[in-house]
């Protein structure tokens, strides 16, 4: 049996990653939520996922008691183990920069992450506008992530080719954009539009908006939903 | 031909990683180490690595033309490249170990980086003591580390058996806890003098040692060498 063990759809960018993958491929999974709190010792969330994961934290894999943590490490087991999948492009040069642009983000764009949390719910534009004027950091941020974005073989395609898990690693960042109402160009607008196509994708969305959990601490810039 | 772009070896933690497994597997590669400067545009370093990396940091990977940037990226790269040095172990669950731990080093432990940043040659013992006092998040990350070293298959060997990508990942944290000389267990010591009996990590410390530049940016506890 293969768990996922994720936070709330709204505000948990780590948990949506290998989700969309394991859904995106059709990859037979048991998903198991544990809301989030204030991650406090002695509150649900820690006591939980400290039974499955020493870290902590979410995600987390659990494959025939197999632990696996960390998104980018979940994601490369199961390119691993699915390798008639193609969860990396299937293409060497195009597979080393899908590896390239997904370790980016996962250690990278701290401005945006830390201002602009997931929060794909809300409706944060006014935020938005405010952050985008004061944080040269944060245009930074998004303007190489609209370079990376850019530099799709393919126009009308994903950001290596087909589905991989470099757009997994990418989904969050759409719907900050979206929250926050960021101004991107046009070309940008066109990978999201395509990214609000995919089912896997869609179907976080949904689930998310039907949590009715407000996390005070994934809300900086509200005090209620 | 395969040229590794990398930054000073005093500091540059990202840089001595995917280094260390070119060398320790004794996979043929050209150095380019472009010095530190305060990362100007105008400046060099950013004007050297900007022709051959967009996302203008070290290190990169240049094989045959192709990029590859990202020291975890450039690391898988070369762990498939190479299938018969196993860069990653072979053990299936060792290897999603491996994975695990390294990209948790990839994307966390970032009060330990922010704090104690990696400078080889210097004697930093004095402001480690402080630090440690002061800020329990340092305190937490070092015991995670220490929990993770703790778990190793063989006391006497390395992160996940023999020397892996994991390692790599971890010797900058090996180098701080030395110059910070923050108070460590003896299991703890004991991975760390194994790590410093690698002819690999010896030769990078030896060249760090060697290096004579002061870069200010990363000398937030000291004025000159
Ligand atoms: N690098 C990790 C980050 C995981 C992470 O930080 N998860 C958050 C939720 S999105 C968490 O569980 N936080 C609990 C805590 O920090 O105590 C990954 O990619 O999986
Ligand atoms: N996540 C990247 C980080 C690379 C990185 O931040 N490199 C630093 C030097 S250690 C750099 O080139 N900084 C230049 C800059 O930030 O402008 C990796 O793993 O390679």
């Amino acid at each position: 049996m293969r768990e996922l063990f994720i936070g709330n759809k709204n505000y948990s960018t780590w948990s949506m990653r290998p989700w969309l993958v394991l859904k995106f491929f059709q990859i037979e999974f048991k998903e198991q939520l544990i809301p989030f709190d204030d991650f406090h010792p002695d509150q649900a969330f820690k006591q939980r996922i400290l039974k499955v994961n020493p870290t902590g934290k979410v995600p987390a894999l659990v494959d025939d008691g197999l632990l696996i943590w960390d998104s980018l490490a979940i994601c490369e087991y199961l390119a691993e183990s699915f390798p008639e999948k193609h969860l990396w492009p299937s293409d060497r040069v195009l597979r080393a920069r899908a590896r390239s642009i997904s370790a980016e983000m996962h250690s990278g764009f701290t401005t945006l992450r830390n201002l602009c949390g997931m929060n794909i719910e809300a409706d944060l534009s006014e935020v938005g506008q405010k952050l985008w004027q004061e944080h040269a950091a944060l245009r930074a941020d998004v303007a190489r992530i609209e370079q990376i974005w850019s530099e799709r073989p393919d126009d009308n395609g994903f950001l290596c080719g087909q589905f991989s898990i470099a757009d997994a690693f990418y989904a969050p960042v759409v719907m900050r954009f979206i929250s926050f109402k960021l101004p991107i160009s046009k070309k940008t607008q066109q990978y999201m539009d395509l990214m609000l196509s995919v089912p896997a994708i869609q179907t976080w969305i949904v689930e998310a908006k039907q949590e009715q959990q407000f996390v005070a601490i994934d809300e900086p810039y509200r005090t209620s939903r």
